[in-house]
């Protein structure tokens, strides 16, 4: 184990560098999971980490302690409190975290079970919000096509809540190299469709599409469509969040499964 | 129309307080609308706002001049981009915005039709995203208990799009005062209930208690539950995210209420 005591430790100014910019992390293909709960997952699905950030009050608990005892120590670096609030993006947070490598899956060849295809969703919360859902629906794949927030970044960890690590997060994944791998039927959401989502039989695999927060879907995906589904809204708004959209279509098709 | 051009403008100061500090927000009663279509969604419903205030460059387009138009002129104050830029919580904003009182409704002495108890739900895109789904959902009541994110601070109504304006948001309801309130039965959610959502009669009116993001539903809410509902999932994962959960029931009812 290191003890990192200067702000100009070279390994504390490439987490500065990392904690402080989304584009950085992108740039770098390295993330941050910080907490007990995204590390234990990172742990079980991907090993170990290239770096664990601990604090010294984190280490006097059980959690922490478990956690660095899976770790080489040669991985672990102890800093103070002060220190580590300033590469943290967690208030109150636990502070423990791991610089880890993004998971990259190889894409398939070949796509015949329901995915997910988020189209220029650009919310980091509504990335996580949607990545959770799909995991919990039992969704293996989740394309991110351009103009989507960065899968790997902070704050969509944090949203995603483990998700990450139960799914194949694909990265700037093209319309067109997605669509001629797909054999399965596209299904997007509009609120201009005939179709209502109940009435679809959705007892098979899907490509469920979900576009950007203003935008709506791309033309990309517009021309791919087989379901174009509504999602009956008896209030007097004209539309949900696309990770409420998202969660509704991702269990109306569980609903329909268990039967 | 006023003209601000100095920070020293007290009006200006009160602006760039108030959009600072949601607590601010909180304590005067206060809240900022910013951009056309919360501008105009408050104009339809409750009638012109305390002050509009409005850059330079955004008084060009129709779309501004068409609200302005609405207001009586002693009640708009224009300033330069740069001055707004500094009381403004959305980038690339329109330039325009709204400070109103915000809309306090009366608490009904019987409540009989379905509506929602957010119950320490504490993130506020999860509160602007579960309001925008109870007004799609056709739902009048929303109930915020302690805990819960201020539903008039800037980030809960630009995630809730208007439904601020399609609701009645109840705010600063203890349990107690609700529940004797109460003709409808009270459903949650519990990973760990033994009814399926899909499996309980959502065809007469609920009360949908949606908890907080880390502790759930509070021991005060448990114990009025009418209905302890498990959402199935197929996945790994063991929790949804509580905007994603709320959808999920909001509109199984819409559902079966269709048919």
């Amino acid at each position: 184990m290191k003890a990192i005591t200067s702000r100009d430790n070279p390994l504390y100014k490439r987490l500065k560098a990392l904690a402080g910019s989304t584009h950085q992390q992108r740039k770098s293909g390295q993330a941050l999971l910080e907490g007990f709960h995204l590390a234990s997952a990172y742990l079980d699905v991907a090993g170990e980490p290239e770096t664990c950030v601990v604090t010294d009050e984190a280490m006097r608990h059980a959690e922490a302690q478990a956690i660095v005892g899976r770790i080489d120590p040669s991985r672990v670096a102890t800093l103070p409190a002060a220190l580590f609030g300033q590469v943290s993006n967690v208030v109150n947070g636990v502070g423990l975290l791991f610089v880890v490598p993004k998971l990259a899956p190889t894409l398939p060849e070949r796509i015949e079970t329901t995915c997910v295809v988020l189209d220029g969703v650009q919310d980091a919360g509504n990335v996580g919000s949607i990545l959770r859902s799909a995991a919990a629906a039992g969704v293996k794949h989740v394309f991110c096509g351009p103009g989507t927030a960065y899968a790997w970044s902070s704050k969509v960890l944090r949203s995603g809540m483990g998700a990450h690590f139960l799914l194949d997060v694909h990265e700037d994944i093209e319309p067109r190299t997605l669509v001629e791998r797909l054999a399965v039927p596209v299904a997007i959401t509009d609120s201009h469709a005939d179709a209502a989502l109940y009435d679809c039989d959705l007892s098979g695999p899907v490509a469920w599409v979900f576009g950007n927060e203003g935008a709506g879907v791309s033309l990309a995906w517009r021309e791919a469509v087989t379901y174009r589904l509504t999602i009956p809204q008896p209030g007097g708004m004209e539309s949900l969040n696309v990770a409420a959209a998202a969660a509704i279509c991702l269990f109306e098709q569980c609903r329909q499964r268990r039967g």
